[in-house]
């Protein structure tokens, strides 16, 4: 089978893509040819993989040439993350809409020229959840919870989940949005997202540096490591169209932390020094994001499908520091345990 | 001030040109000039207002010229149907989604210009709604019900919601997005609307022609007289901010009728002559658009508005026989009284 990741580069695309490689087949089918697209060229281990094949560029440069090629599976995970898309609105609706919009077109033209309906999952996330004053906003939110997004990156993300319902429904595409929970520990600096410090508060101190929390410690929200979260979305591809149930998003799992569990838990792993490592500072900007996100989520069609989330947060913690062993630049990542 | 009526050709859209006209003002301010736009042009007692300036062709086409030119209200009305967006994948996506995006668009570049912000209406519909297997259904769909559409039209009405919603919060519009129910009874002919039976059951027999109802008389769904429903979208314009409640679109008033009710509606109206003009012979594409069709609404935030539904079906088929009265041809749209 050939299948597609877009944003193949970023962490969480390189990520599923070295999962699949590893397990070297995908619904039954063996996986012969993956194409990562991305801005940023996919990790060097990636690239020298035979089966995979890197083309590095903005995706809606891409588009066109995809109308003729013909995927088994496609993994959209491209995506501006939610803190560029409030600082610049033409780049969240470029890169989130219109890139996702033109993806579908090029597949549909795929099934129009009578080519295969490609199996599409798509990266939703819990940041199209939030508060409006019109509606009531349950303190966990649910796969079947009214969405009124309250930023440009959630709003585009359910504009792409009805896009690819509608899709599925004409025939066009097997789409399945899955929402993903803020994905926690995220190795490597902090990036625009306005969620990055949910990881760099645990990130840094574990490297032996001070971290800002920008929130305060009551903030909560709903939590998955990596490893669940590309669980998850292996999951959602290998469902039947009979477990995804209907067409409408589903949540991933999440575990509901406030920022001061995951400290605690980070105490009980690392020690009170290394927790010591964190300083409150109120950044107004990415506080005023965070409070109109969700303080937690359910997940319970995922559920059905087997997945759950984690116990407790020092778990979390735990295989993080376990992905930090594996990797050459250990005593970096993992400078603090030393402390 | 200067209003822009998109679709403003169209019955719904001449009708409220008309009303605003003859109101002179809207929000207490003066109406000094009004321009429609539609792919065919208004009726000529638009035409010959001073105040009215009619351009004609596609909205996709006029949007770039709209960057430049300043607007105090819009009332976006401009769409293509159902039955045409099932049949014509590419035409709904371009003319209720593109021409919705490249309009707020040039309103965000007069915003960025330094220009005012525009009040904007968007007609969105009860077509947003709809059965899905993951989400319960209610019997009766409120403002927060989630919408989860069955229809391109109704996908494509709901992201327009959720974009008006996401420039209102960044400051580009000042956007409120009403959804009608299904208008009744409409004058004219039939058009692509899979609703458009829901007149044609009584204006046809009205008119004494036979007419073909293509569902069961148990179909229930929710409706508004035009009369109603221009009401309805210029109170949605008037409100404030404050009346308006939050950025989500709310539901307009519509009663809650059967097929069954408005025949016996028809036969007190007109009597049993006329309502054995109707027969049904179900079609089964417009009977399968419509099963998934919500069978009633409610409208709690209108209704704080002040807006209500009709008390009986009997009263909206009498207004359609006033309006009818009014114009040059009621000897002929109102033939089947005399039967």
């Amino acid at each position: 089978m050939k299948l597609l990741i877009t944003g193949g580069g970023g962490f969480l695309g390189a990520r599923l893509a070295r999962t699949l490689l590893a397990r070297g087949t995908l619904d039954g089918q063996r996986i012969e040819r993956m194409v990562l697209t991305d801005i940023a060229p996919p990790p060097a281990d990636l690239v020298a993989d035979p089966r995979v094949e890197a083309r590095t560029g903005a995706l809606l440069t891409q588009t066109e040439a995809l109308k003729t090629e013909a995927f088994d599976g496609v993994f959209h995970l491209a995506s501006a993350v939610s803190g560029e898309c409030e600082a610049d609105f033409d780049l969240g609706l470029r890169s989130n809409l219109d890139s996702t919009r033109a993806l579908l077109d090029a597949l549909r033209a795929n099934v129009n020229a009578g080519g295969k309906v490609t199996r599409f999952v798509f990266s939703s996330s819990v940041a199209v959840f939030g508060p409006d004053p019109a509606v009531p906003f349950p303190k966990l939110v649910a796969d079947d919870t009214l969405p009124t997004p309250q930023t440009s990156y959630g709003t585009q993300k359910l504009i792409c989940e009805h896009l690819i319902a509608d899709y599925t429904r004409k025939g066009y595409l097997d789409g399945r949005a899955a929402r993903l929970m803020t994905v926690t520990v995220r190795p490597g600096k902090p990036n625009g997202a306005a969620s990055s410090f949910f990881s760099g508060i645990i990130r840094e101190p574990l490297a032996g540096v001070e971290s800002i929390c920008p929130v305060s410690p009551d903030v909560s929200h709903p939590m998955a490591s990596p490893t669940r979260t590309v669980e998850g979305l292996i999951a959602v591809y290998e469902a039947t169209r009979e477990a995804f149930v209907g067409r409408t998003a589903l949540n991933l799992p999440g575990l509901n932390v406030r920022v001061a569990d995951m400290l605690d838990a980070l105490e009980e792993v690392a020690g009170p020094k290394v927790r010591a490592l964190v300083r409150f500072e109120r950044d107004e900007r990415v506080a005023g994001i965070v409070a109109n996100w969700p303080s937690g989520a359910t997940a319970v069609r995922a559920g059905k499908l087997g997945l759950h989330p984690h116990d407790n947060f020092a778990d979390i913690i735990r295989l993080y520091i376990e992905d930090c062993k594996a990797q050459p630049n250990a005593n970096q990542t993992l400078k603090g345990l030393s402390l």
